[in-house]
């Protein structure tokens, strides 16, 4: 078993890290560090365990440790879930130390020597460890997963952009509120309420789902108008999607195209890989958010509704993924499953 | 005082039009009609009243009566909040008895000879009214309001379409639960969830946005592409909006030209109409729909983060209305408003 | 493998039943019979299945049946989720065809001579099934297992019934929208909004409890004051309760007590008997009910903040079950696992 | 006009006296104080306004000052919704520098020469004041009202009190978001959830209640016993009460008396005063919290389902009121006003 230091363990997206791990056939959590509030406590007194399966004993009983290379030893592999506020200067201790750090944070995500992975569709881009190992002089890594509404967005994405090609993409998210972790969302500005901003959220979706598509030196060139919204559900992100595609497609071969994708992960048979990335529903009201999220246990994203579009002439259709495990910490445990088997970990 | 039947009286749009006529300075509820299981009963205890408001204590005291012109008389205007399955049928009833029918149901909104007024918007479409009347044999007529999206929609278009002209319009809505009237959505099915589709709807804001934007006689030359969704809030609809206009411009003169924005009924000064049909705020996270949606007495829209949009090189921004007041049965009695000032009552 | 009859399957509590028989190691769902509407159509079309696991795919291609034991064969058991309208009837004319009826109807709940089974507390009533077949003349039996409510509220009570006595209970209930079926309650009934009231779950609270706690012959002589209320939760029925105990106690023996409560579930070991039926928590804001109502698989009841009750000289505690599960389906399928050991089945 | 400033403004319950002190005939807001954090700012840039009605335009230029006496000149009267921790120093500062403190904290509730007052009931109590005065040796004073909880409570027990005497009550609440004020509970706390817990809640009520319906140099002589639930609503308290009384009386006997209840506010003639303090609604399924707690004007309690208790061989009903008006700052207005009419401002 390989050992894992989660980062901002007490965190919502910490515990779903800490959740997801528990009886991973690969790694096991050894160490549990979060800010200075919780050090010294342990891991089931601090972290406050708000999910819905029990918290793992073992990990329950760890002493909780600063978030700092000093503070850990005998880690294999380092998942961070860490505020991107300290996770930028914080990450590039850790590789610095020589620890690979598989993170959640936006901090590096479009740094261009990062790999910001959504494994299904560009494992290829972990050849810029090389580049980023050379250049910031480190023997570790970061390696980043994108943000959880672009990696929903950009699964069903990868398949029409490999068959039909993609010139642009509008996008109106329906995101659920554990996206803005815990406290996050006052429930006095959720409740019967819809917010139509999230800070930042319509840029990260626009850049990030370029250089996902894009090869490892060059974003894609298409374009994305993203606009967010928060919605009173706790799991789950929904999306319309209208996609203007360079070579014209039925509805019915787009469909095809979105079943019949697999990504590397699928391949390698990697624990935490989904049967199918992209599920694709026939039934005229789904995906719908709470039924559909734990499609292929929240690591699938559900397609339905695929139809044409007449404005951009192309096809629109609805999407939904699980925003903290495939949008979060199961693209993470995927992500490292991916480095270990290239060797990285 | 005008005398006013309420048909499908004891529905939520019913109850909206029972509330919104209480105090009118012209009109007053003299008939309440519904269908054959209310009949006989007072309309206090066939509506199981579930506004928040209490319910008019001379209403409550009515008997209810059949959904046919033959159970009223002396009545000036006819408020028609029927199903669109029945609502076919009856609204030409009424008409060839000579009412004046002031619907809300889907039945004859795209009858080619039938106005659907947004008022603010389309207020010549009532010439529409002679044409009608010719072709129909009859002395009544039959006015519409649009689909509750569509009201909430057109508005904050209006003023773009005049002064930039639009090409094309996306829109991915998040509608409330009491646009499905009641009992309507099931409790199951909405609370932390998201329903990505809405039978028709569509299709609706695609061809009632054209009709309206249109002349009496040709619809609009834009592209329409819409994706509704139902999300669990109370009242009020939002959505985002990607428009491309033929002109460019920046996002401040849209907002100047939507802030400018007034129609017939502000020029009128017809009691329902609000002060300002588009409000356009400033604030970064507004509009929101708990928070807004009684803006101008439920009859504002509030259009808000109007921005650059980098796919149809035009602009992006949300709004909100109010679904069952602007949206259905306020936007009814404006328009029942304009037809007395144009002495068509 | 014993084969199953799922009678009312299509409905919210039959569904549950066909999620639970999955995979089960004794029983089997072999005939999905419905209302007249599913007739016909295969269990996947007629079920719009509404959980968030998928649908069990040998089921899914069933044909379903009409409610009758004639059109029922080679079923060991038969498990009933009927409308209380046509069950009482149904449940007989099975009975009398020589089935063993186990339901989640309230039809048959109080008949004196029908066990009204909430298995870890009066497993001994199975006795009545003797005197039923000798009164009714059928070879088959019915079986019960009490309203959602009482099912939660029993199991805490029964260790303290046993070690201290009770002389009187007052509870009031916080219950889920699955409770009333689907469609249920209305969306606009409940999003934002308590009410107060659930038509004859007073009264079932207040004698189904004396009858269960009680032997065969006789109701425990204990009275019980309910006042049930519906929230906006989607599972899980949370419920104040206030007891005065024959014997006084401190809240850390009633806690121990009712730790340390087993029935015969526990003892023989039945699949779907959870480890503790009572799980004590020792956090001052817990349970909760998104968090803890999966306890147990959903079988245990949860309770927390065990203290003095000043008023009733006795302690008060707070107590959460899952409604459909312990409270419905769970119960019925551990009922149809004690039949079976004891040879009923 | 009377000069008041608010103490606390930003806050929610802040807002909401700022609200009702909009347009009323008596006093003005003058002066708007805040922490640290909002000094120097207007109070429409410092607020964040958040509730539904415009934020009054004379009160949104002005600039927020200091909580303390040196900041405040030319005031009548001073409201606070300051939270608990504060509240305690500086409304003594206030009184030593003369101001009459209404105010909505529970910091000097319990305080024997404090004034805790729901004016229907107890406004005898003001005769604390001059003890109050004589004791801790200054010009101004300080007047609470109760719990937002408590409040709801007492005015339908103050009825039962006087005609019938109680020995004994047990109430299970359902309390909304915002009695924990902004940002307060954490949406993920509370959508689909119910937390069985608020800290102090029980003992406030237990408390408060006796202190109320006392004299003023005593607490009245019954039992109390409470336990306090959070629910997914935005504002109105539901409670289930079970009250044992002195002297035997049917349903109806009680909510006659309920019915005719009036206070000294009323008598007065109140401006925020509601016509009837306790309104007792027929329908089996009222009061509900969305539809009801507006009555009055939020100033209502509304009491449904009063039936027998067989437990406590008294009566059990369900009551609801509006937390921020009735329960905090509606409550803090009217006592304003009957200090006024009594001299006190």
């Amino acid at each position: 078993m390989l050992k894992a230091a989660v980062l901002g363990a007490t965190g919502n997206v910490g515990q779903i890290f800490v959740q997801l791990l528990d009886g991973h056939p690969w790694f096991e959590v050894s160490v549990v560090a979060a800010s200075e509030r919780s050090k010294g406590r342990t891991y089931g007194e601090a972290s406050r365990w708000r999910q819905s399966t029990p918290i793992p004993e073992a990990v329950a009983q760890m002493e909780v440790v600063d978030v700092t290379p000093n503070a850990i030893k005998d880690v294999d592999v380092v998942f961070s879930a860490l505020p991107s506020a300290v996770a930028g200067k914080t990450e590039e201790d850790f590789a610095l130390a020589g620890y690979v750090v598989v993170s959640n944070a936006s901090a590096h995500r479009m740094d261009p020597d990062v790999p910001m992975l959504n494994p299904e569709i560009n494992c290829s881009h972990v050849s810029l460890i090389e580049e980023q190992r050379r250049k910031r002089k480190w023997d570790g890594a970061i390696v980043t997963n994108p943000n959880c509404t672009t990696t929903v967005l950009t699964l069903p994405l990868k398949p029409i952009y490999d068959e039909f090609g993609i010139k642009s993409v509008i996008v109106s998210t329906m995101q659920a509120i554990s996206g803005a972790g815990y406290p996050g969302v006052a429930s006095l500005d959720i409740v019967d309420n819809v917010i139509p901003y999230i800070g930042g959220e319509d840029e990260k979706m626009e850049t990030e789902t370029q250089k996902i598509l894009g090869s490892p030196s060059e974003p894609a060139d298409l374009k994305v108008s993203a606009s967010c919204n928060r919605v009173p559900t706790i799991d789950g992100h929904m999306m319309s999607v209208f996609v203007e595609m360079k070579k014209q497609a039925e509805s019915k071969a787009v469909a095809v195209a979105m079943e019949n994708f697999v990504g590397e992960p699928q391949k390698l048979n990697l624990p935490s890989a989904p049967e199918k990335p992209v599920v694709v529903t026939q039934e005229k009201d789904r995906p719908q958010t709470r039924l559909d999220r734990m499609e292929g246990k929240g690591m699938s994203v559900v397609v339905g509704r695929i139809r044409k579009d007449p404005v951009l002439n192309g096809i629109k259709f609805v999407a939904l993924g699980h925003n903290t495990i495939r949008g979060a910490a199961g693209c993470g445990v995927l992500n490292a499953e991916y480095l270990k088997v290239k060797k990285f970990i």
